[in-house]
């Protein structure tokens, strides 16, 4: 068992809307500072292991859930082991706990049944919540009116400034104890993630919108800190919140936490080489805003030493990332400071 | 949690070696006799799922230390998991359990560290223990003097009435676990099995042999039921003790348990067209040996009913096979008899 930090708990009941990596950074702090935590995940997902796994073996996408799961575990070994990529043979690609969850949803034929069995295991924090069950895939109208199909194709799609259409396939129906979360909770976050390809997934859900517009949680969204070239160039802020709230269906955010810190510029001249430039934040647009803007210093301090082997997030993107510690302080003062006596 | 058996457990001390499914049957009901049980476990084997993962991935072979650990496993659910084969794509064939031994000992480095951490997962009664932490491989003589290697090879390989000489390749080192758990002992169990594919390849790792001729623990040995052809093709009871004996190089048996039930004429039948025949025991040579030999009715009746998805042992090997409980019972009696006040 690790030692639980000092920092006395709050009773604030959470929920994280998200996908991967961007709910794995938030939860990995948050559940240091309450133990009442749902994590949302996003069920699009079709790209590396999750997808052979969904292609060869039927199964639900693991993948997020995985790293959701890894982030609330109490139990480093096994945390560690859930995290685990084989990297030869046959097995190559694929993270230990995603053959774990595709297995017993395979000898279950219940992928929630799997989820509960993992929760126990690696001893969450909270709980881990497919936000639907139904095995969908994402779809979209590319910019010339044609259909794109599958979340792993659309997040190297060109949207050519459109704003694009999408829907999931076949209808899903929300999890019940999904939209439950979102009414329960205090303070529902949606996560810094792929914006198109893991958020919007998950808002799009019938139901899920309609849970955030009528929850009484203080509703905040924590921006993403660099844009994704050929899908939100130039956006600030306040276009995530927008493109947030379209899918939702209408307006529902309360506050948006951003970030202020700047990377270094070493830093930004090597994400600027891949089209990836930092979000804009416009301090007069946010002070007009019907939410709460406030802006931190977020970014973690040379996140890619210490990389593991097992680690969830990996290599590829570990420049410039939101330091945990520091976003899930900054969103119990925000929740504490205008969300808690609403 | 499962519920225990109502039986009261002994303080027996108990140690058991062998491989896959002769020991996964003795342990499954022996855990319900006594909390103090050392699985001791054959590392040669290098077929199916587990000869896949040695050689794609270098690992030690995980498969007949995944039954032992489903065996005395409490936590059914968990215990299904690793069970659990998968049945399509590029996971075909591999067993679970198998997966998770492999990913923990790459992550680690460390099988006997993976083992740990599966044994407290799965929970289990006593302990699971690796026979060798070397990478062995079984060879043998064959009939012409030519070199057989490898346990799967072994396993199809006719021996012509020669009784072989076998070694392990590279020299194997004695697990100091294994070792210990023999001198500490009350009995140490022979299990049931494949004589040269399994048995054999415990027996032949140095210092074994030692431990068992100085032991204080009663030493029995389980009978097979069936002899293999081409192998062990006439054999008497008295001449699988004889083999095992020679492989431990002297004396050790104190005990010999054997079947005395008989199958249906059917079930016997469909075995002789395979080759295989019943075991013969002569009473009259039992009761001039140097070991006490005790007959029981040990036959599972029925046991290819109710053969799950997830049964470590499957179908293959399913007709004539051990009763647990009716084996173990024997077993304990046969202590409580003969080898508690020596």
């Amino acid at each position: 068992m690790e030692q639980s930090f000092s920092n006395s708990k709050t009773d604030i009941k959470i929920a994280v809307i998200g996908g991967g990596t961007g709910s794995f950074t938030l939860l990995t702090s948050l559940k240091e500072h309450t133990s009442d935590i749902a994590a949302l995940v996003n069920m699009a997902d079709d790209g590396s292991s999750t997808g052979v796994l969904r292609d060869e073996l039927g199964v639900l996408p693991p993948g997020d859930i995985r790293q959701c799961l890894v982030a609330l575990s109490r139990e480093p070994r096994i945390r560690d082991l859930f995290s685990y990529r084989f990297d030869e043979g046959s097995l190559k690609g694929h993270a230990f706990g995603n053959l774990f969850l595709a297995a017993l949803e395979k000898m279950t034929g219940d992928f929630a049944k799997g989820v509960e069995l993992a929760s126990d295991i690696l001893n969450i924090v909270g709980s881990v919540e497919p936000i639907t069950l139904t095995n969908v895939h994402l779809a979209m109208e590319g910019s010339n009116g044609e259909v794109i199909k599958g979340e792993f194709a659309i997040t190297d799609t060109d949207f050519k400034n459109k704003r694009p259409k999408m829907w999931l396939e076949p209808a899903a129906e929300a999890n019940p104890k999904a939209i439950a979360a979102i009414h329960q909770a205090d303070m529902v976050i949606i996560a810094p993630g792929n914006l198109y390809g893991s958020i919007a997934p998950a808002l799009i859900v019938p139901g899920v919108g309609e849970a955030l517009r009528s929850t009484n949680a203080f509703c905040v969204y924590v921006s993403n800190l660099v844009t994704k070239p050929g899908q939100t160039d130039e956006y600030a802020v306040s276009d995530f919140v927008d493109e947030i709230e379209r899918f939702a269906g209408g307006q529902f955010i309360d506050g948006v936490l951003f970030n202020t810190e700047q990377p270094s510029d070493d830093l930004l001249h090597r994400y600027a080489k891949e089209g990836e430039l930092r979000v804009k934040y416009d301090s007069e647009m946010l002070n007009n805003t019907t939410y709460i803007a406030a802006g931190a210093d977020l970014i973690a301090s040379e996140p890619w030493k210490n990389i593991k082997k097992t680690d969830p997030i990996g290599t590829h993107r570990t420049l410039i990332r939101h330091d945990s510690d520091a976003t899930a302080k900054a969103l119990i003062e925000l929740y504490e400071s205008h969300g808690s006596n609403r």
